[in-house]
């Protein structure tokens, strides 16, 4: 080998190695995710709701870790929930409320820490005595108070704690502090996430407001999904329900960091009326509510553990609208997608090979691939004017879409996920140890 | 600066790189896999197969990558296969095989570097061409020339290369070199893989020997998992295709790596009879063949990608065989589970997630979660006796046993897989770029 090539090949070893190496830095991971937006949203106050937040010593020191949320007499509150069959105590116990009288006073309360999750016996009890005391405090229906834990599986919640708080967080109450709360529900998490929409109807603005936590869909620990969002618009809870079960598809739905699915994911959308506007099924208004669920579902993902990449996986051209799913889902949720990614690699093959094992409806000679704009694979190959630099200069973005048509039909369906790094090994190899 | 400077300083920059990224962990990759086992078994002489290795300078340099068996007239063969939609041609040309008249000899060519798959037309061709060669070469049929490919997806075969080395193979074909076989068809598999059995029936001995590549189930670049078994047993080709296809849900579709299905996964038992002992539905016979399965395959899982631990997922009291299925591979490819035991946590939540997810039947209050002997979890909360650091014990060590009772009814099932380390990212991260 000439001294030109063994130059040109020891330049090309020092670029692997130096990517590995700063991959493998993710042993270090960096304190905010690297695709986390530059702020905290300012977030419009909602007429009749109040939030606080306090620490509460359940396991976190110097943080809050506790939010208690106050809405007024006739909330419509509807919600969506993890469809585990382990699923935590305070799931079952939302689940059996949603349907509750809306005529009184309702409350969210929220911890971070501990997920109360297959604690048994002693689940139950903790849930019933947090209602209780909530009832207690704001003077309001126990079946009208919401709870919503995460954190550590199987271990007993102490409840007393967090109930020996409430005075505090009742005297704490404000309209303005929906970012405490969202801080306060916060776990692995590396950011703190909100998101907002207005929307003008017969001259009045309604307004949307919610937050959440999640460092994936999806992960039993730390990283259960929880989204609170809250509006002054005035809807009946199963008009609301309706809008938030249908749009739950294409946001919440849409999202996968590890394909795990936590005990505890927990949506509740509060309607409180107090802008006096009624909106039930306005277009707007449902367009407006679909924004704010798909920006914090989108940055759930951008604080997905170990996250270097935001990836859009789009298909197209499928037999039926579950195929679409089912073969986004097996892209956005394949180890050896996720990892090429991560290593900046246009490895289409893998992009064949999660089509191919989906199981859902698929011809190899009439897949179309593309990267970003550039057009990868066509009629069961390799496109003829594909250059291996064109897909890598895609790869090299924050921000990657992977387009997918099958030539097989109408149907259509967009994920969003991240790549797979030593970043999330790290985080979750090392996480309870 | 001069030409050889700046080698001698690229080369100490690489070396510190090195030496860095060893110490950021995981990313330097261990040469053999520590779960492999001691040496390569000595497998036995299996009357009317001969084998034969060359390398064919298609990738690999300094090393056989091709391997041609040749089979004595009579020879009974049965396969299966991957059931990827997006199978490679070699798989699609075998299966329309596998019922071809065996009064005549057979062979198997096998190449290791690329996978023709995904290589529309040409891989077509590539097939044809190579069945014809062999077929001439060694005055056959070609209906009876079964090939396999693994490697990359999407990259045309150089076939005439492997062609031209066709007369050297017919040369060196020899009944005692198997080995050299189980050594040409790996790509990134760091040991060969042999397994044997014999059954002693009426006197007289049946022998079987079998060899395997795989760095995974799964993994559509290097890892695609190909098997081929020989035996000197004399039976119909319809009984060995029924016992196959039953023998092989328990062992080769009982592993996972990472979940990622090879658009190229092939299993060939040929049967040659030349021991002149039927065995058709013989138990003893089909027993050997399950261990000799089963052997193979989990030698495919202690050389998963980047594995340190071998895991066996035990479910059991399901309410159905398929759902048994479903929860252990929920548990068995759950990033999150596979990560804790690479961290060697004994995070029992996790285990309770991925039961949770799976979608088949459980009832959280009726699980019982075993790590090795250590009873973990029971009536949906921690085991009252259960202490940290027995659980901490049983994931120190190099193979592990997580048994799952669902109490819910006679069911079971088993499957094996690996951890998910840094060693996996970094194999798949940094692989073809």
């Amino acid at each position: 080998m000439g001294k030109k090539a063994e130059i040109r090949k020891l330049r090309k070893k020092l670029k692997k190695l130096k990517r590995a190496l700063k991959q493998a830095g993710g042993a270090s991971t960096p304190p905010v995710s690297p695709l986390a937006p530059p702020h905290f949203p300012d977030l419009p106050v909602i007429e009749g709701v109040r939030f606080a937040a306090v620490n509460s010593g359940v396991k976190y020191i110097g943080r809050p870790d506790v939010m208690l949320v106050e809405m007024t007499p006739g909330t419509a509150i509807a919600g969506t929930f993890t469809r585990s069959a382990t699923r935590a105590e305070p799931v079952l116990d939302c689940q059996a409320k949603l349907g509750s009288d809306p005529g009184t006073k309702a409350a969210f309360l929220v911890n971070a820490g501990n997920a109360n999750a297959f604690t048994g016996g002693h689940g139950v009890e903790a849930v019933a005595a947090l209602t209780a005391a909530v009832a207690q405090t704001l003077e309001m229906p126990q079946e009208r108070v919401f709870t919503a834990s995460t954190g550590v599986i199987g271990e007993p919640l102490a409840h007393d704690k967090i109930s020996a708080k409430l005075g505090e967080l009742a005297l704490g109450l404000s309209p303005a502090r929906i970012r405490d709360g969202a801080e306060a529900i916060r776990t692995t998490d590396t950011f703190a996430k909100g998101a907002s929409a207005e929307v003008e109807l017969d001259g009045k603005v309604v307004k949307i407001a919610g937050i959440a936590k999640g460092s994936g869909m999806i992960a039993p620990d730390m990283a259960t999904m929880l989204v609170f969002i809250f509006t002054d618009a005035q809807i009946a809870q199963p008009a609301l329900q309706e809008m938030v079960s249908s749009l739950v598809a294409d946001t919440f739905n849409a999202i996968t960091v590890d394909s795990d699915t936590s005990t505890s994911d927990t949506l509740l959308v509060a309607a409180t009326g107090a802008s006096k506007i009624a909106v039930d099924a306005n277009p707007s208004f449902r367009a407006a509510l679909h924004s704010v669920m798909l920006d914090l579902a989108q940055q759930i993902v951008r604080d997905g553990e170990g996250a270097s990449k935001f990836v859009t996986v789009r298909v197209r051209g499928a037999a039926s609208q579950d195929d679409a799913r089912r073969h986004a889902f097996a892209i956005a949720n394949s180890p050896l997608v996720k990892t090429a990614i991560a290593g900046e690699d246009p490895n289409w093959g893998r992009i064949v090979m999660a089509i191919g094992k989906s199981g859902a409806r698929a011809e190899r000679d009439r897949l179309t691939i593309r990267f970003g704009d550039v057009l990868v694979a066509e009629n069961g190959w390799v496109a003829p004017d594909y250059r291996e630099e064109d897909g890598a200069a895609v790869m090299r973005k924050d921000e990657i879409t992977i387009t997918v048509d099958l030539g097989l039909g109408e149907s259509s369906a967009t994920v969003w996920t991240c790549d797979l790094t030593h970043g999330y090994i790290t985080i979750n190899a090392d996480y309870r140890s």
